[in-house]
């Protein structure tokens, strides 16, 4: 297939939010109590809530940056790229990289938006979290009908109004959700236990697929603090093997045999291996652990319900079959450092050399649509969808590097957790 | 290739310490404080050292066992099967499973000898140590030469000592030594920190492998209490890739050109993926965390430095090309749950279908006689070094499966890490 002919929908971008998010979504009554952004006098923004500078307001949102300021974390919309937070900006971006379709993770809520489940006033909290469900699909989403899959923030702290969220949003054309890779680590009991039922029946009723992003346990895979930081980077989507084998082993998915779970930038060259070890495991220590998959082995479980995604996995793709090719999708990671953003169809091109073009269709767009429920081509006819004919569209947009600006620190020695967490200490005084 | 035709090298089995292990190794002066095993008025058989019961003997050594009793750990001798500590019957066992060459984990000092460097005289330590030593190499090893790859302890505490037990057990042929995946989780400095040095120094000096076993840090990967056993089991072996990170990174490999490690018990269908990662890593973050690895990718100096091994491993082997045909070995794992004994020949001869000879010949016993210095055809004619062969001389020994004996207890729920510790809990009062 030629480059400019393939079709990429992208299970897994970010969009860092706007200050006028609130604006429109909120009953009168909440509104002097809405996070708001701030401008600093040292010209840094930030978001306020409850009293609480939230630091980070768009932690690795460095696309368009040279690769030597991919560590400097922007502190102002100003230094971020436009099209992290300004929604026409965005799309101006996706086709430059012809992206036809793009699913986008919170920012300053956090990944299972676990800045409201800390809100005391559960009445505040579950009305910034309609409120941003809303912004995101109407507006976020609703800007351009046809270029994003919605995706809500979970009402974590209570089951029960997840599953009333999940029906509620489900209504509106939001079939996914996003959710911890490990809610005990968040103060939440596990995946194992009982207590989030009625969200898996919702789910499962609606047809919302439960998503799984890398470090929505809030917890790094930290070898240690002397580690040079590529440890952590190299590990990080891997550590979703652990939500992987969670899932698999608990009863959940055997009790609700229409759920579907997504692993959101775990990446897939691992995936055979995890699925031959629980194969492993099931014949070797059954008869003790006493699971019983009744006729399936674990693996097929795994690929009859589990939505994969890479970014650049040429492993991954020619082990395709192992894995399921009609559970594989593909994603963009705009606008994180791990993103191939704006080249992301050359890159992709090298590794599918040699795939059927039906195979290279599923992965690159019909799986996304099929199980998140997108129909772009009912807005934009298939030919105008293609790398090429959305390229085209982008003519006038500049994807040239951009500094941030910042005077850069020249390193003195590795860079590790350690030294990092030290020059952030250095900064806030 | 023939069954009967392949020749195995395992290097990673367990040797249960059988009690006269002190007996012929110690210094008089130190012979009333070495440990030493006592059977318990209800049958259990426990090792006393330094006035602690030390648990669990035979941990998990549950070869020869119905699969329904793995769960039930050895509290005896007589409930283990005889070759697990008694060196004869071991070799009757690696008869009987056509294997050649065995290298052999201890059990009660752990994985890195931590039992004496929590030994607060180090005089003692250092004796014991040694003593540990001397019987692993002369006495195990030394019984039937030929047949085992001698693996020394490393007196953790003292990185100078570590250097000179490293140098005098070269000089006995012994060419491995056990360290920890991450010796910072056991309360030592990380392996990115010059600390280690002069065991490195050693190390590279006398040609002797590094061999980091799963569990060698001492913590597991427990995603919750709550999590049925089988995530624990799934996740050991690749966990030890957070240990492939570190040493990568870490500026070990490339400050001793000549230095190997073995990741013993970890897998390789993990490696392709693992390998195409940290190279992504690199192109895209060395611009900001200013790695350096001169002309090589990451990817070609894990390929150059690593050992890895497998005990079943499809995936792996059909990927092989990516991980390193020269550097894959084999391993059997006995006495452990995950082993494959008796039938290992069976096994690996399914996943080497297609394989050329010469392949198989390096993934089941020539690399791990290269990089171990182990020559087995000096003491034994190739041709009786055969599955065939072997399993010739083992015609009188019983592998049938044998129960431990002890009543089953009828499971109530998942086996989980609460469940497991509450058992234990009942048990000891």
């Amino acid at each position: 297939m030629r480059t400019d002919d393939l079709v990429l929908v992208s299970v897994d971008d970010h969009v860092v939010e706007p200050p006028d998010l609130f604006d429109q979504h909120l009953p009168k009554k909440f509104r002097d109590v809405a996070p708001r952004v701030i401008t600093k006098d040292d010209g840094t923004d930030v978001w306020v809530y409850e009293g609480q500078e939230l630091p980070n307001i768009g932690l690795n949102a460095v696309a368009g940056r040279p690769p030597d300021e991919f560590g400097i974390e922007p502190t102002s919309f100003a230094e971020m790229r436009r099209g992290c937070y300004d929604i026409r900006a965005r799309i101006d971006d996706m086709n430059a990289n012809g992206v036809l379709g793009s699913m986008c993770f919170p920012s300053f809520p956090q990944f299972c938006g676990q800045l409201f489940a800390r809100t005391e006033d559960k009445q505040v909290a579950r009305a910034m979290l309609t409120a941003y469900n809303d912004w995101h699909i109407d507006e976020w989403c609703g800007t351009e009908p046809g270029r994003f899959i919605p995706l809500a923030l979970p009402a974590l702290w209570d089951p029960e109004l997840m599953a009333a969220e999940v029906r509620r949003v489900a209504a509106k054309g939001c079939h996914a959700v996003t959710f911890s890779e490990n809610p005990e680590k968040l103060g939440y009991p596990s995946l194992h236990n009982p207590h989030w039922d009625p969200f898996w029946t919702a789910c499962s009723d609606e047809g919302t697929v439960v998503c799984l992003h890398i470090g929505s346990s809030s917890q790094l895979v930290m070898t240690s603090m002397e580690a040079p930081i590529d440890v952590m980077i190299t590990l990080q989507p891997i550590n979703i093997v652990q939500a992987a084998a969670d899932l698999l082993w608990s009863p959940v998915l055997r009790k609700y045999p229409d759920l579907r779970f997504a692993l959101s930038e775990g990446g897939i060259g691992w995936i055979p291996y995890f699925l031959e070890r629980v194969d492993y495991v099931y014949e070797h220590h059954r008869a003790w652990t006493t699971q019983d998959f009744g006729d399936l082995l674990p693996s097929q479980l795994f690929r009859e319900r589990i939505i994969t995604c890479f970014i650049d996995d040429a492993v991954g793709l020619e082990t395709r079959h192992h894995i399921g090719v009609d559970h594989i999708t593909w994603e963009c990671d705009y606008p994180h450092s791990d993103s191939t953003w704006p080249h992301s169809p050359e890159r992709l091109a090298k590794q599918i050399v040699g795939i059927p073009d039906d195979e290279v269709d599923a992965i690159t767009h019909l799986n996304a649509m099929r199980h998140f429920r997108f129909d772009p081509f009912a807005h934009r006819p298939r030919e105008r969808c293609t790398v090429g004919a959305l390229r085209a569209e982008a003519a006038g947009v500049d994807v040239s590097e951009r500094s941030s600006g910042r005077p850069r620190e020249k390193a003195t020695g590795p860079v590790t957790a350690l030294s990092l967490m030290e020059k952030a200490k250095l900064k806030s005084g």
